[in-house]
């Protein structure tokens, strides 16, 4: 049995399939004809775009669209005139033959990056061998594509790039292992996006295994067991259909109200990023939206999206909630997540940079369409409009006189909008948390922001696989500024959410219980198995 | 008059001398000998090396190793094949003559860099136009010095880079003014230490000013004037004159015991980076040593300083101050600061990342050597430990494990120590700030590290001129975080100081006497002033 981290739920039993990366060999003697290689080459690079802007489309759609950037990147060394140029006069000069002129650029760049000390050199190192290689197996007619892989197949590969997950078809793979990773890793996420159980983070799976073993992953505990005995695995099919009818029999808490003893109500609702989401969110009984992230609005575009546009997307959200609260959060760029068109700086502490309000206030007109389609939005069904990264009541006041500005352009161009729109924050700064008392009076509500409280209350980048273990939502420092906002908002008369991760930990339901939180908002699936804990806990 | 941030405090006025880069021309003609253009390529590139060298040193010795380091990336470029390669390969191959074969994989390099949207290759664009620029005036014969300056001179520059300021004369140069840069950028930072008075991010002073204007900079205001006339000029003669009397007047605070009303002594300390710095220190009056980064200790270097030779550097450092506390904080290395033998990687965001204490849990061996030499050097003075990044209870349990280990294997070793060194903590994370009254059992002292606890607090990099304004120290959560921190110390009967920029800040002291703080401690040149006030305030 092998320990790994459970970074999607469920299990899995099935045969293993090792995904590794083929061995290119390459001709390194003279060609005979230049413009026969040249053709080649060029022949090569169109298809690899191709390929790539197919790849882009297809991640997009089926894991996200931060995930499928990486590919914008790829194509982004293709149109540059001096990696493909130096391929050519590589043929020129040298009578190299085609791949051999991209194998030489390809090393050339690849040590020019590794040498340097840097983990983002060392990626863009990867991406130009990624898409050298794409360019060579085009030149010489192999395929880059995943083989047909049978039903039940459990892939276990060293890491799982984009490229890679883009291609997994998720009617055969049940799941998968990897060597690296961590729960917040590329990998991981897109595992729980695809709904197929996975263990990460587990050292040298790929050496341990061979392809066709029998394997069972238990994606809760982060366990692997590979070629299981009768007995074991009569154990895990029971559990694999427990947990399957675990998951039937959680459906009847769907429309279940849940209450405090004092009557005060309590929500369990869905996080979603677009309107996708809301399947999902709905089917599980979410009492509402918690967090409309609207960055994916925002993103797979050339220019900001307009009011107009946003405001369909909202309208579309709050009436398919039918009247039950809709938090749209405003855009929360920056840090880790981007959007080409404005054009951000990398910084050096992205997270502690220019992200989300601090943002917004930067381009005013885009917030202000934004503002605006939310508004307009509310006459559609229960909006709530939340503004990320508060750190100051300063920043309250300019949000809301903005927001006062888009009311008076609302009423001079006769547009309908609902004027009484709630305007929350949330709290995921700790001076927000600490000053909460001080902040409560200027807005209608909090929504806790828990993955961003614990990284700067503890200076954890919860992503740095270095210190990820510090990363401790228990932390009693956390725990303490959970309650002082959850206080402050109940002495002021607003109500108090979480929206982070720590709101669907069952770890965590009963302190959150305790003090008094008005509303747990979560990915979809986890909403019945909290909705079932808060009815057990009160009951 | 015009205005710009005051980066560096008093007065200046003289001739103005713009710094600009030459413009090289280059001749583009074919060679006429391959062999003598490689040679000429070969020479200038060993001269370039040995420029490079001698910067390098000059620089550590009289600004910092820190900023010395910049010029090992420089080396690094001369040192990689691939660079010098292409240079030769473009001589032989196109017959291009040695500064025209630099100048084509100069804007090679230049331009494959500066298209990728980051921040950090546009800086490795500026190295690489840096060195390769070196290496053509090496083999055009052009000198790289800056030219011999007239005394009083006023340097004026878009921004003062490393190389630059390593060349100024401080006997010549008395100010300096350039267009871009904040208080807390590398020309801002080495003004001060080099007590040469400075105002940057000024805009466009460069194409303002001509050589040879008279000037007058107010760097207690961030004020420039340019020709000024009699009237002004014997003004600020007078301000000049005034502000050399009051550093002489401060002088009567120097031995000034300073307490509290119920007689309760306040501490007046020195930040030193390095022994070094201790004459500064020592003439300003400091009542004890209130942190000594020992991160210099460890930088400029091949591999980390033995116990021995550490245990020399504290010992130093504790004698000299005869008897007075110092508080020496252990390696706090990661983040912004880099030490080469380790080999740390880039980190998405190094603020959030392996740094400090984290980071010496990773190196025990490394952190035990300096362990070690603390508690030997208490033997010759009044040492006190002090652990940076602290967050959590378990890491000062995990901290002073390992100091009982260094304990034991001194007696073992029958060398003799202080078995009775005060151990404290950074208070710089928010956790341990709200935590403080938990921690405050488990230590000697606190000393609030406000530069780091208002940067995680309000989520904001001070280094990121995007967000600097919201760096706050009188925000209302980090102050209520810094009065939690000292009223929890008082309660567990401990002492709690600071030695964040904060401690200096006159702006601020009143409150800080207000809330109890019972050392502060700063730059040497900050002291007396701090003492002033102190003493006017409790009078």
């Amino acid at each position: 049995m092998l320990k790994g981290i459970a970074a999607s739920k469920g299990y899995a039993i099935g045969k293993i399939s090792i995904m590794t990366h083929q061995e290119l060999t390459i001709d390194e003697s003279t060609c005979e004809s230049v413009e026969l290689e040249l053709t080649a080459l060029k022949d090569a690079v169109v298809n690899s775009k191709e390929q790539l802007q197919a790849l882009r489309v297809k991640t997009a759609e089926n894991i996200g669209e931060h995930e499928a950037m990486v590919f914008d990147s790829h194509m982004m060394f293709l149109d540059d005139p001096e990696f493909v140029g130096a391929m050519e006069e590589a043929i020129q000069s040298e009578m190299k033959r085609a791949a051999s002129a991209v194998e030489q650029v390809k090393l050339f760049f690849k040590n020019m990056f590794a040498q340097m000390d840097n983990a983002y050199m060392r990626e863009r190192a990867a991406d130009i061998v990624d898409v050298s290689n794409r360019i060579i197996k085009n030149i010489l007619g192999i395929s880059s594509e995943v083989n047909d892989l049978p039903e039940n197949t459990i892939i276990v590969a060293h890491d799982l790039t984009p490229s890679d997950t883009a291609q997994l078809d998720k009617s055969k793979v049940i799941g998968f292992l990897t060597d690296i990773g961590g729960v917040t890793s590329h990998s991981a996420i897109m595992a729980r996006s695809l709904e197929i159980c996975a263990v990460v983070g587990m050292g040298d799976i790929t050496s341990t295994v061979k392809n066709g073993m029998e394997c069972i992953i238990d994606g809760i505990k982060g366990e692997v067991i590979l070629s299981p005995d009768q007995e074991t695995l009569e154990e895990y099919k029971s559990l694999a259909e427990a947990y399957r009818k675990k998951r039937i029999e959680l459906k009847k808490y769907k429309d279940l109200k849940l209450a405090y003893k004092d009557g005060r109500e309590i929500l369990v609702a869905g996080n979603i990023g677009s309107v996708k989401d809301l399947d999902s969110v709905i089917e599980n009984g979410a009492d509402g939206i918690g967090l409309f992230r609207t960055e994916f609005v925002f993103m797979d575009r050339d220019v900001a999206p307009t009011e107009d546009e946003q405001f369909e997307i909202y309208k579309t959200v709050a009436e398919r909630m039918s009247g039950k609260p809709v938090v749209i959060r405003t855009l929360d760029i920056g840090g880790d997540k981007q959007i080409p068109y404005l054009h951000l700086e990398q910084e050096m502490n992205p997270f502690l940079g220019l992200r989300a309000i601090r943002l917004c206030f930067k381009y005013e007109d885009m917030f202000k369409a934004q503002i605006k389609a939310l508004l307009r939005a509310g006459v559609f069904g229960d909006v709530n409009i939340m503004l990320p990264m508060i750190g100051t009541i300063d920043e309250i006041r300019q949000a809301k006189k903005i927001i006062e500005k888009c009311k008076n352009e609302l009423k001079e161009e006769g547009i309908p909008f609902k004027a009484d729109t709630p305007v929350g924050i949330m709290i995921e700064i700790p001076a927000a948390a600490i000053a909460a008392d001080i902040l409560a009076d200027e807005v209608d509500f909090f929504s806790i922001g828990t993955n961003d409280l614990i990284q700067y209350t503890l200076a954890v980048d919860r992503m740095n696989s270095n210190i990820s273990h510090l990363y401790n939502p228990m932390n009693v420092s956390v725990l303490r500024l959970i309650e002082m906002s959850i206080k402050a908002a109940h002495k002021a008369g607003i109500w108090c959410g979480m929206c982070g991760e720590m709101a669907g930990d069952l770890r965590v339901t009963k302190t959150l219980l305790e003090m008094g939180l008005d509303e747990f908002s979560m990915s979809g699936s986890s909403i019945l198995d909290v909705k079932e804990l808060i009815y057990n806990e009160l009951k």
